[in-house]
């Protein structure tokens, strides 16, 4: 989430309009309209609607014609597929009395997206490549569908000029033709403006952190968010806390040195706390510096049944320091692949701190890696029993001339936020093993104020 | 989803309705659109709008008076609690000409509600006291803002009759409203009504398809989608299309019959193609036929790094048919722990069919299971060459008694969709080898138009 700096530009309205049956009927939370919203705030265009209608041709035409009325700029998401139910292109040409019209780059690059995939282009498809007049096609080019700006003017007593972006509803096209194509186009036509009345640049960043709950943090950082032109946003995304300071200030110049000095006091009153910035994940910034210090990791799951293993193959380049891992769901496994003693079963059973201890060495020796990591636990919603209940999970640490760390939990989640959490810790202490700094621990997180709880307060 | 009968109404039509600054900066995905919009459409009453506003006066009451003009029902959350910025109620007062009264029994209970908590009552607590008159108190049995229902009539010209619920913002508390105090009220209304003038039920249920992309399922159902009182929905979630028949019928029996019949029909046209019903997930349906047939199942995956068995393992008691299953990133570890010859790897390559096979077979027989399958490709961004492109992967499935089957697959999408994909196929293959059908390949994939292509326009 980096802000694109305006110097100078008036307040514009936005309104964000996203169409399709299966939002009016509640089949998705559509996060389309948050995220265009919070794009057009980045940019300082305030969104004073948010509306979304069935995929009607006369209930589109009508959302368009008041969006018009009273926006500057409306950005509207979904009806740009090729079935009978994608309207938007054909009610917006039709609501502004605009004729279609074929782009024949548009129809090529459909063409081509479907030979790549070995497959024929439909007559549906085709539809795709038309546009109503005057528009400017935007690129999609990771999906079937392009989209369009379109400039409308309704008179100044009907609301004046207004600029519509058509985009695709499925939110990574989104993400993408909002970020490359639109956001650019709206920060070029304030620049042409320059109606400059109050000169103002603003910058964001986003910071994750791990281990802190968000009145914790919220206390924490009380001095920074009452500083003067500094406003600090805090997100939960389970299991982390995002925190986004944004500063504003007369210059850009200004605006990027004040916000690396906020980011700075952050950092320097949470410690490793913040993790990682932006778009980085645990497992990125664990696979970095694992990578840093031509280190290599294998992994041994039973609770998190791959789940561990593939938010660290996830990274791009993974196959520098990540070997492999083995997944032992049944106890025959932990032997026969990890080595378990039998007896440690028998005595302290699978969900104990003796056979994570086990996994982890046996996992690190068999695949001759620096680091060995193990989670076995419960985690639902079945197989708790009164000394250990659904929750409950041990995680160990295994690295090379060095003794091992084990610890257990109680996380009283259910069974996906069990394993998400649960993966955080382990990749969490990979990288505080190679920060040399504490390893998170039940009492830690007790003494701290613990992770982000399952839903405080944010909708997400 | 279940649908709540009611057999002689007329389908009523709503709009929901959000207020906050927090929705229209973005900050938060607004999950309560969705909530109330499910809600409605489990008791038949249909969303047409769904509009969010700022804390602002006008534009509140503006957006009021538009939803009476055009819904007969209106949910609104948000803008309920007790600080200068909760404007819900007030404007709705005004906007429809009401007093402010206070009522005594909520001003208690609010009162009741802090002595418990051992705090003092604040005068802008007392403020949630106060509700439009002849509105109706909804207790909130959760949280200190109690909500309302306030029937307006604006004239027949105006858009007639019209009932505003007005709810909390924060979800749980949105939630417990919503199904103890408001839907009651609004069945009990159309019970009481009961001018069936045109007397409609209206029944839907979500199918899962995989194979076939958008445009083709929409050829191949042509005769459905236009049947009368028949609705198709479609909508893309990669790597899957959602098939949505929507029926209505005079009564709920007939729609009951109806639905299942439609069901019917797509089903035997499109055969294994539709994998399964509503939350079912490809692993949920390959895991219940393996627990069916009593079967076992192990993964040996390299370039899907694990999601292979995280989507297995998301099933709760997949303990049952799962043993478990080796990420063998490197080629050594497929040597040592599946048993990989290194003349194969030499002479072949990691990404090849002989390796993919001895990995499947390899894994199949030291976890001593029915099924073993694996995976092995690049996913690239990087590591593609001339004869072996980014984006290949293949694919085997060993099964016990059976030849072992192996195919290769080029699908040129990013990382995260390469892997999703190649888990759904070998998944799929699970599937269809239990149920006995041919197993989908390259060659039928281009025969029948592929795989829901990444991104035609449709939101999830």
């Amino acid at each position: 989430m980096t802000s694109v700096g305006t110097d100078a530009t008036e307040i514009l309205r936005a309104e964000v309009l996203t169409i399709g049956d299966e939002i009016l009927r509640g089949e998705i939370v559509d996060s389309n309209k948050a995220l265009m919203s919070e794009r057009l705030h980045d940019v300082e265009i305030e969104t004073r609607f948010q509306t979304s209608v069935l995929d009607h041709p006369e209930e589109m035409a009508d959302a368009f014609r008041r969006a018009a009325s009273r926006a500057d700029v409306v950005l509207v998401s979904g009806g740009l597929g090729p079935t009978r139910d994608d309207l938007t292109t054909e009610v917006l040409a039709q609501t502004f009395g605009r004729e279609l019209v074929l782009d024949d780059a548009s129809l090529e690059t459909i063409r081509t997206f479907f030979s790549q995939l070995g497959r024929n282009m439909s007559e549906n498809n085709a539809k795709q490549a038309y546009f109503p007049a005057q528009a400017e096609v935007l690129l999609n080019p990771v999906g079937t569908a392009p989209g369009f700006m379109l400039d409308v003017d309704l008179g100044a007593e009907e609301g004046g000029e207004c600029v519509f972006f058509a985009m695709p509803g499925v939110p990574r096209e989104l993400k993408l033709m909002l970020d490359e194509q639109v956001l650019p186009r709206l920060l070029a036509r304030a620049a042409n403006k320059g109606r400059a009345q109050k000169p103002r640049a603003m910058r964001a960043r986003l910071l994750r952190t791990f281990g802190l709950g968000e009145s914790t943090l919220d206390a924490e950082l009380k001095q920074i968010a009452t500083e003067e032109g500094v406003e600090l946003g805090f997100r939960t995304a389970f299991p982390d806390n995002y925190l986004r300071p944004v500063v504003r200030c007369a210059s850009a110049t200004e605006a990027d040195a004040k916000l690396e000095a906020v980011c700075g006091e952050i950092r320097d009153l949470l410690g490793a706390v913040v993790y990682g910035e932006g778009d980085e994940t645990m497992a990125s910034v664990a696979g970095q510096l694992l990578a840093q210090h031509g280190a290599t990791i294998a992994t041994a799951e039973s609770c998190t049944g791959g789940l561990l293993a593939e938010q660290i193959t996830q990274v791009a380049g993974a196959s520098e320091y990540f070997a492999g891992g083995v997944i032992s769901y049944s106890n025959e496994i932990k032997q026969s692949q990890l080595g378990v003693p039998e007896v440690l079963l028998v005595e302290h059973g699978a969900v104990s701190e003796p056979v994570a201890v086990a996994m982890a060495e046996g996992v690190r020796e068999r695949f001759g890696t620096d680091f060995g990591v193990s989670t076995t636990g419960i985690s639902g919603p079945g197989g708790g029993t009164e000394t250990k209940p659904v929750g409950l999970v041990c995680i160990a640490l295994a690295r090379r001339g060095m003794p091992t760390h084990v610890d257990n939990f109680v996380f009283p989640l259910d069974r996906v936020r069990h394993r998400t959490l649960t993966v955080q810790v382990a990749l969490d202490w990979v990288r505080r093993s190679l920060l040399g700094v504490e390893l998170v621990s039940p009492s830690l997180l007790r003494r701290r104020g613990g992770v982000a709880p399952p839903g405080s307060g944010s909708t997400s």
